[in-house]
């Protein structure tokens, strides 16, 4: 007991404020989830590490400790291979200056992979292959619904070109890799069970064409939150990447991938002030807590900058952040609702859920863990950042 | 030679990207520019601290190491109060479980003030007062113009409440604050040349309130990037305090505060991609390295996540970052323009200028500082952030 009292167990009313919040129980959940539904279609998961950019969400999110892994940064890369990650792929376009650091993942023992779709970039890492005797295996990216990079899949000429250059210049054809980013504008399982069959084809088109050229092709990758989820039908795929998954956010709520109580992150919050004339409450969470990521604005339901819930993590019926400053939050019943403004005197705590969780997760140094109805803060699990 | 050879100094061509840029002697003529202006008013400068979060950019702001300065965190406060900095605002309301930072600091020897706008808040400043043995500073927010927080300025009783309620609980009032936030949305001369004026006339009528009351008000301080530069009066104002002008941004120049070619910030990026089908460059910069702040959206000129500049830092023409993913940045003409997309092969380095200065510059850790007409990196400034 006098160890106690000396030291504490922080708890959600001890903390400081604002404070990134992580559920882990709810994590767990959502892991599961997707790891079963991924089992049931015999396809392994390569977690998108960009969401968590955590050591230890990581290792709850991959098969084993050494991966497989998909990253946005090389700095994730590293900081991953760090930590014994050793399969790991590097899911943006290669750039020429970034190869240098390539290699040297590839040398210290990571089977680093990377992703590209011009027959210029395939000469690059075939140099950056000779020169470092390693042949860096490389993916080539399809563009399955016009929304970023890639070659389309149809595009057989310049898909056949591409893995041809690889091999001419020294580096390895891999295989296939899509990403279907128009599911974050699709809502519902039908229109998501489509974007997610269209995104299978896209890649096993692509992936046939090079087969049929003669050209290997034995990783065939698919991969986003919402198709991971309403896939039905796997066939030709060989692994499916997610990862806002991990935690969930309004965004993936708003599209009927998960329901509001997955959401497992949030940000704790005090109450600071009041405009009563305007039916404001002033929080100490502005913008550079929550970010300003404003994804449900375009959704049926525009959320904000966060759905508020009490301290114990439940939504106080229609009470929204409508806007933020710096480190300011203004809290308020949303439009056109009939609900009454709780009594929240200053100094009360609330907690945030976040629009976006990678982009609201990017604005904290630590997580604090908790468990389903518990107050007490069990760990701090740091978060990394940079490039 | 030999050495140069060994350890090249660094340059806009060499750093890893995406990398914040900051353009040093731009930086240095926003500053003065503000200092002759404010200097020809006869007030003194009290610049916030929360735009930079950088010891380094705080010494080229403040009149002296010691201050004044503001801040918006106690974050701020510890780590300028460790570079030694003695005069601080922190000016956000303030919140019950923040005051045991708050009396640590002024112990330290730090002159730190705190603003609030409720009886409430004076009562727990006074008890923390009386505990802690230190006559807290307590400015009473105003609201000049209905965005934020803050007492109304004719809102005569309840002003003297909260001044009465500050000595009688062992506090000390030390004046009135305001921000004229609603001036992010007025444009050109004669609209901020009013918000400035509403912005004076409000907390110079809450200073005169508590006068004839008896109680005391040394302190009148007022504060926006646009009010600051606008102001042609400031009668009765003791202070301004203003942030983002030290490196202005998009916002900035839509508001014709500041033209494009003062924006002193700017992040590095290098092309990664091409779908020339749309007209898209993709580029290694997405939101993580822009911030998701979109605040020229509303402007007449939406500049989407960016306007798009050579290495050099000169605009291309009506280049822009149209859309942005996390790790990706899609680079396009501007809607409506019939200019042609430039050669831009992958590899090359263009720099972005943001929306937001204190958004884009919060997603980096360090500043690369270089001076106008040069490549090299003259210093790395670290920033810093969390509560």
């Amino acid at each position: 007991m006098v160890e106690s009292a000396v030291s504490p167990q922080p708890t959600l009313q001890t903390i400081n404020t604002p404070s990134l919040i992580l559920n882990a129980d709810r994590m767990d959940r959502n892991i599961n989830r997707l790891k079963s539904h991924l089992a049931a279609l015999g396809v392994q998961l390569r977690p998108h590490l960009k969401t968590g950019k955590s050591v230890e969400v990581a290792r709850c999110l991959m098969t084993s400790n050494a991966g497989p892994a998909t990253v946005s940064t090389l700095k994730e890369a590293e900081q991953f291979a760090a930590a014994d990650v050793r399969d790991i792929l590097y899911a943006v376009g290669i750039a020429p200056q970034k190869l240098d650091r390539v290699v040297a993942l590839r040398a210290s023992g990571v089977d680093l992979t990377v992703i590209l779709d011009t027959v210029e970039q395939a000469r690059l890492v075939g140099d950056a292959s000779r020169k470092s005797g390693t042949r860096i295996p490389a993916l080539i990216e399809i563009d399955c619904d016009g929304h970023r990079s890639g070659v389309l899949p149809d595009e057989s000429a310049r898909l056949i070109e591409i893995g041809n250059a690889l091999s001419h210049y020294g580096a390895e054809l891999r295989g296939v890799l899509t990403h279907a980013g128009g599911s974050y504008s699709a809502r519902g399982s039908k229109a998501l069970e489509q974007c997610a069959e269209e995104e299978r084809a896209a890649v096993v088109l692509a992936a046939s064409t090079l087969r049929a050229a003669g050209l290997p092709c034995p990783v065939v990758s698919v991969g986003s939150t919402p198709t991971a989820h309403f896939s039905r039908n796997l066939t030709g795929v060989t692994e499916v990447r997610a990862g806002v998954f991990v935690f969930f956010d309004l965004v993936m709520a708003g599209l009927d991938v998960c329901q509001v109580d997955d959401i497992a992150l949030s940000v704790l919050t005090t109450v600071i002030g009041h405009q009563p004339r305007k039916g404001w409450v002033l929080v100490d969470a502005g913008w550079m807590a929550m970010s300003r990521d404003r994804g449900t604005a375009k959704q049926r339901v525009d959320q904000g900058y966060g759905l508020v819930c009490d301290v114990h993590g439940s939504p106080c019926g229609d009470l929204i952040m409508v806007d933020a400053n710096q480190e300011h939050g203004v809290v308020a019943v949303r439009a056109g609702s009939t609900a009454g403004l709780p009594d929240l005197p200053i100094g009360t705590r609330l907690r945030i859920l976040p629009n976006h969780a990678c982009a609201t997760g990017a604005q904290h140094a630590t997580y604090h863990v908790v468990r389903d109805g518990s107050q007490f803060i069990e760990a701090e699990w740091p978060r990394f950042r940079g490039w």
